[in-house]
């Protein structure tokens, strides 16, 4: 099932998207059993949000032995390499990545999302960790190089408004469509040319062990996602531009690039 | 005016305390105009909570000269350095710090807290700043040492659940009480030790920058928390044990420390 958030004249819904580009419309949130109001849209008549509000994104660094190789910065971990980005950087399919100003750096990380249900996941196995999941989606892990080589922390660098697009939907069923969380394509396309390439079946930890890692140490909770990781690949956007992530399965995640909005909370 | 955030037999309500040890509840939030519902509580009956629950929590490493000498790890930043704790690492007053299966070495880093009002701030300038800021509290950047030298990203050893107490109170008018937040007394006790003690006048990035300088990355929603840094004096915490953590005007944030809880969520 592929679920949806969604703007329409009459306010922000979820929704299942069917085969035939129709949204039907769900009562409150998708944790939990499914109950649909009747109403019904076009996907074209409506504007398609980022599928989930995350209270938290979990990310998981040099988790691709290619990608370990192109950033010169040392070996794989021994351990997950985790780290957050804020609720607040989260943007939907179709919404613009801002460059900040004066920035000349900004690089596209494709990765496989996994959304968590409605049991969270706390202290979890590897075995376990299954059961916490409600779905997949695609991310979009935008990275300031030149601040994340400078601050080492890397909050800043990837923490800006507009560096987290999530989307298109959440697939919840992917062994429904015949696909392995295990071994999807993963590509990031940028004003047509192909920049990333890789497989899910290349993750140095796999999404049992990441989901299990993370739960020893933080509560994950429902709508929280993590976000697994990128492929080599990984390169500049620039305003003008357009970047598209698609992985198996799961859509394409396309997002316009633009300058800086500076707009202020003062004024 | 001092707001906290309690637990009655009756559900969860945010208060106004005052010097008489009374409660009085307060309609929904207190961000914006404040209207009392007439229900009053002698603080002893009710279970004081964490004034706040933050959408995220922005913390700013190495900003006293004292501790930056302390930890050897570089000098101090030449920009604010910025990091984020989970939103499930904050406890209250009073809740206890759980020490993670297998660790020995958890410090305290007691911290004055920024607490972001009603406007939000986004792009604020140093000046604009203060208009954003709805009070000030307590934090305890609690953190996991030797897992923030093995990890380098600080996400692990500072986002465990219980990891970040706040509180007891927000304090809406520090002036009034003749109090400046550019200089106050900061103290961390260990068991009846006294451990640190500093003052915000020796803030390397003081608040307005910090407010500002967050601001340009991310927006800061209402009821965000800034934790501005600790000064010199970490050091370890033991289960059984308990720490208090106390600034000038804003009363103390006192906290048990005890063993690993590892509930999980599959069973």
């Amino acid at each position: 099932m592929r679920i949806v958030r969604y703007a329409s004249p009459t306010g922000m819904s979820f929704g299942v998207l069917d085969g035939d580009g129709q949204v039907a419309q769900i009562e409150g949130h998708p944790f939990g059993q499914i109950s649909f109001t009747g109403q019904r849209h076009a996907a074209a008549d409506v504007r398609l949000l980022s599928p989930i509000l995350p209270s938290k994104v979990v990310c998981v660094g040099k988790n691709y032995a290619d990608h370990v190789a192109e950033m010169k910065t040392g070996d794989a971990p021994k351990e997950p390499l985790l780290f957050l980005k804020p609720s607040t950087s989260v943007i939907g399919p179709g919404d613009a990545i801002r460059i900040p100003p004066g920035s000349t750096n900004v690089h596209h990380e494709a990765e496989l999302a996994v959304v968590i249900g409605a049991r969270g996941a706390r202290h979890v196995t590897e075995e376990q960790a299954v059961a916490s999941i409600f779905g997949y989606t695609i991310g979009n892990d935008v990275t300031e190089r030149d601040m994340q080589r400078a601050d080492n922390q890397w909050t800043r660098a990837k923490g800006f408004d507009s560096f987290c697009p999530i989307g298109p939907w959440i697939e919840t069923d992917l062994a429904g469509i015949g696909k392995d969380p295990a071994d999807l394509q993963v590509t990031c396309t940028v004003d047509g040319e192909l920049r990333q390439d890789g497989r899910t079946s290349q993750l140095l930890f796999g999404i049992p062990t990441l989901i299990s890692y993370i739960s020893q140490v933080m509560t994950l909770l429902p709508g929280d996602v993590v976000l697994t990781g990128t492929p080599a690949g990984v390169g500049p956007l620039r305003a003008g531009g357009s970047v598209t992530c698609a992985i198996e399965g799961l859509g394409e995640l396309t997002n316009s690039v633009t300058g800086a909005d500076t707009a202020s909370t003062a004024s």
